[in-house]
C-alpha cells in the first residue's frame, strides 16, 4: 500500500476538551503488560490510519494490542471514564478511513486475537476472535470440507472482526452475497465496556430485534467486535469455470454484462477491467492480450460438471454475441488464476503509478456502462488518471483516481473528480458506497443519500448505545 | 383458523393512563372515509387479535383500513397526540399475537394497501406495498422470469409487510434464507409520522447503519412498514424433485436428516412429520402409508437435470440407508405436489382435533431427535397431545399442541408444555423462536435467552425511536 498523507492537525475529526493522555496512557500500562500499549511515535504513526488515501487522521494517545475480550473492555472502561476515544482497528486494510485515529483517541487493534474458537462441521458454523485473517478461516474450515464465501480483495490480509464491522464484499458476493448474509452472531463490547453475545448459533432465529445486523457494517461505532460466528456453506458442489473476454469498446463489454444477467446464469464473480487499469497491467508484466483490446469481462461460473459446461459456454457464446475480440476459458484451477491474473495485479499494478484514492459506489447494474462514462468524463474534466476495477455483476465500481505522488494540484484535482463520480452515481439511483463502508471519506455522500431524518435515526441509535461517545467518533454516518 | 380466547381483561398487557377513545375516533372519522373507520363490536372483535392461541388481547378503541401511506401517516401523528397507541397488522396470519390489540390502540390494517409497485426484471428487483400477498408477488414476478423465494406455509394469505415485519421462514428457507435475505429496502412510518426510505435497490450498499435489517423482524414497534423493496432470483433454473421416505423410527428419520447435511447436497426443503401429525391427516384423508410409519422425511432438491437426478438418488439412498420403509420419489410437479400432500394437510388436520398451541423452536440441526424426544417427554408429563412438523435441515421445529375445546384444565397443562419445550429448547442450545417472531407468547423465553443486558438494549433502542411508546407496545422484546 502506498503511503498516506501526513496528519490533518489543522481540522480535527471532532472536537471535544482534551483528555489527560498521561494518565490515560499510566492507566493502560497498569491495566496491560508492557508489549500490549505501544506509544512510540513509528507506531502512533504506522497505527493512525488504514488503507484510505487522503482521509484525515490525528496520532491517537497509545495503540493497544489487545489479546482477549477481556483486554478490549478494560479499555473501553478506561475510555468511557477518562473521556479517551477508541478506535477499534482489524487488519487496518480499511480503504474509507473507518479506522484513523483521533488525537484522545486509543486505537485499539484485535490483531492478537487470533484463535478460531470452533468449527462444528455437522452444523456448518465458525466461531473467530475478531483477529482471525479471513482467509485463515477459510483454510481452516476447508480442512473440514466446508466453505466461507465472503472474498474482499483483502482476503489474505483483513480480518474476520473488520470484515464484519464493514460488511466487507468481495467477488464472489454477485452470487453468494456479503458478510451479513453469513454473520449469524456476534460477541460485541458495548460502549461501557460489558460484553454481549448477539445472534445465535442456529440455523434459523429471530429473538428480538437483529442487533447482530446493526453491528455488521457500523464500523465500530456501535460496540466493538470481539467474537464472530458465521455460517459456512459445504465445500463440494462447486466447480469454478472461468470465462475471459477482451473488448473492443466498454459498451460492448457492458451488453455482454445485461445478456448475461438476462440469460438468468448467475455467475459467481463478474468483473470489468478497463482500459488504464488493463495497460497498467500489461506495462509491468505482459498481459498478450490482442491488439485494440479496450475492456476485459472476466467471469466465473461454479456449477458442476456439464451444467457448469454449459454455462461456462453460455457466458462465452454472449460475450462472443456482444462483439469480443477473443474469449477464453478455464477450468482447472491454475488455468483459472492465470487467466483472472489482470485482476489480481490490477491494484498493484495502479499504485506503481502513484498514490490510489478508490472509490467504491454502486449503481443498478444496467447503469454500469452510464457510470463508467460519466467516470471518464470527470477524469477528463479535472486532468487525472482513473481506471476502473468493476464488480460488474451487481453494479459495484471501483473507480480508482491517481495521481503522481508528491503533486497537490492533482490531488486537489482528484478530490473534485472523486466528489463528482459520487454525485454522478447518486443521480444514476445508486449507493455511495458498496463495500467499503463510509469511514470518513463517505460522510458528505452517506449524509447526502440518507437524509436528515435518516441521519437522526443514526444518532439517536448511537446516543442509546453510546451516549459518552466512547467508540469510533466521528465515523458511520 | 381456529377460533381464539376470549380478551383477558384481567391482564392488560400495558397499562397507561386511559386515553380518550371518543375524541381519537371522531378524529380517525375526521381524517379519514368512513369506510376505512371501523368500530363495530364484531369487526373490533376480530381484529383484535392475530392467529396465535391464548396470547392475551383487548379490543382495540378503532380498527383503520389504510389506503395508502398517507393514511398510516396520519394515524401514527395522531396517535402520538393523543397518547393513542398504534397496532400495526397485515394478514393477521401471526403466530405469536405480535398483532394483539390493546385497548387504548388502533389496529391498523394495511391489507388494503395491495399495489405492487414496481417490477425490475433487469436489476431483479420488485417493490410492492406492505398488503401485498405474498403469493399475488410471487406469481407477478414468476410472470417476469423471477422468483421471490420466501415461502412461510401462510405465503397464500399472509403479506409481505407482515413477513418483513416478523422476518418470516418457510419451506425454503433450508436452502434460500429468509425474508431479511431479501428485503433491500423498506418505507417506514416513524412513531412521529414521519416517512423515511431505509436501504437502497443496488444489489449492494453499506451507507450507514443497516436500518432495514434493524427494522425487519421488528414487529412494528420501531415503524411501520408501508412498502418493501425485494432482491429476486431468476426463475428458470431449478427443477424441483421430491423423495419422501417413511420411517419406523424418529431416530431412524434423524439419522437420515443427519446424513443428508453430512452429504454435502443442501435439499430445497427437509420437512419432518411426526407420528400424531400422520395419524391426524391419515384419518383425515388416507394417505395410503405403509404399516408401522412412525415419521416421514419429506425432502426436496432443486438442482436441474443430471445434478437434480443425482442429489433425488442420493437423497433417496440414504434415507434408505437410514432404515426407511419405504421411499418414493417424484420429478413431475402434480407428482412432487402428491407427495407433499401430508405436508400441507398437517396443520388443518390437526385444527381439526382442538385448539392448537404453535410453538415455534430452533434447535442445532443436529439436536433434532433429541429435542422432539423431549417434546414427547413434555407431552407425556403434561398429558397433552403434541404433535410435530419440523424444518429438519435448519433445525426449526413446530410443536404443535392441541387442547380439546373447551377443556380449560387441558389448556392450563398445554401452556406448561409449552414453557418446558422452551426450556429444553434453550439447554440444547436453541433459540426460542425460529421464525414466527417474539410477538406476546414469546416473550418470557425471549428474555431469557437474550438476558438483562440485551433486552436494555432494545429498550434503549426503542426509546430512541418511538420514545413515547406509540407503536405496538409490549410486543416482540
Amino acid at each position: 500500500m502506498s503511503s498516506a498523507a501526513p496528519p490533518n492537525h489543522a481540522a480535527p475529526i471532532d472536537a471535544r476538551p482534551v483528555v489527560d493522555r498521561g494518565a490515560v496512557v499510566a492507566e493502560l500500562q497498569r491495566l496491560l503488560r508492557a508489549d500490549q500499549v505501544v506509544t512510540d511515535a513509528a507506531a502512533l504513526a504506522e497505527y493512525a490510519h488504514d488503507d484510505a488515501e487522503w482521509a484525515p487522521f490525528e496520532l491517537p494517545l497509545a495503540v493497544v494490542l489487545a489479546e482477549h475480550e477481556g483486554d478490549v473492555a478494560a479499555v473501553v472502561r478506561l475510555a468511557a471514564a477518562s473521556g479517551a476515544r477508541v478506535v477499534p482497528r482489524g487488519g487496518g486494510t480499511g480503504l474509507s478511513g473507518g479506522a484513523n485515529a483521533v488525537a484522545d483517541g486509543i486505537v485499539l487493534s484485535l490483531e492478537r486475537m487470533t484463535r478460531i474458537v470452533e468449527i462444528d462441521a455437522a452444523e456448518r458454523f465458525a466461531v473467530a476472535e475478531a483477529g482471525v485473517i479471513n482467509d485463515t478461516l477459510r483454510q481452516a474450515v476447508a480442512e473440514q470440507g466446508l466453505w466461507y464465501p465472503p472474498d474482499p480483495a483483502s482476503y489474505r490480509i483483513s480480518t474476520i472482526g473488520g470484515n464484519a464491522a464493514t460488511n466487507a464484499g468481495g467477488i464472489c458476493c454477485v452470487k453468494y452475497g456479503v458478510t451479513r448474509d453469513y454473520v449469524l452472531g456476534l460477541r460485541v463490547v458495548l460502549a461501557d465496556g460489558e460484553i454481549v453475545d448477539l445472534g445465535r448459533r442456529t440455523a434459523k432465529g429471530v429473538t428480538g430485534f437483529d442487533l447482530t445486523a446493526l453491528m455488521v457494517g457500523s464500523e465500530g461505532t456501535l460496540g466493538i467486535i470481539t467474537q464472530v460466528t458465521v455460517k459456512l456453506l459445504p465445500l463440494a458442489g462447486r466447480e469454478e469455470r472461468a470465462v475471459v473476454g477482451a473488448f473492443g469498446s466498454l459498451i460492448a463489454a457492458g451488453e455482454a454484462v445485461s445478456a448475461i444477467s438476462a440469460s438468468g446464469i448467475v455467475p459467481s464473480a463478474l468483473e470489468i477491467l478497463d482500459r488504464t487499469c488493463i495497460e497498467a497491467v500489461d506495462a509491468w508484466q505482459s498481459l498478450g492480450l490482442p491488439h485494440g483490446v479496450d475492456t476485459l469481462l472476466l467471469a466465473k461460473v461454479d456449477e458442476v460438471a456439464a451444467l457448469g459446461e454449459r454455462h461456462a459456454a453460455s457466458v462465452a457464446d454472449l460475450m462472443t454475441g456482444a462483439g469480443a475480440l477473443s474469449v477464453e476459458q478455464a477450468a482447472d484451477a491454475d488455468e483459472v488464476d492465470r487467466l483472472f491474473v489482470a485482476r489480481r495485479l490490477a491494484y498493484p499494478a495502479l499504485e506503481r503509478l502513484g498514490p490510489v484514492l478508490t472509490e467504491d459506489i454502486c449503481v443498478p447494474r444496467g447503469a454500469v456502462p452510464e457510470m463508467l462514462a460519466r467516470i471518464q468524463s470527470a477524469a477528463a474534466e479535472f486532468d487525472v488518471v482513473i481506471a476502473n476495477i468493476a464488480h460488474a455483476g451487481d453494479g459495484n465500481l471501483h473507480p480508482l483516481i491517481i495521481a503522481p505522488e508528491g503533486d497537490d494540484a492533482a490531488k486537489a484535482r482528484a478530490k473534485l473528480a472523486f466528489d463528482r463520480i459520487v454525485d454522478e452515481c447518486r443521480a444514476l439511483g445508486g449507493t455511495v458506497t458498496g463495500e467499503h463502508g463510509v469511514g470518513l471519506l463517505k460522510l458528505p455522500g452517506a449524509r447526502a443519500e440518507l437524509g436528515d431524518r435518516v441521519i437522526a435515526m443514526h444518532a439517536a441509535i448511537k446516543q442509546a448505545l453510546d451516549p459518552k461517545g466512547t467508540l469510533n467518533p466521528g465515523k458511520a454516518f
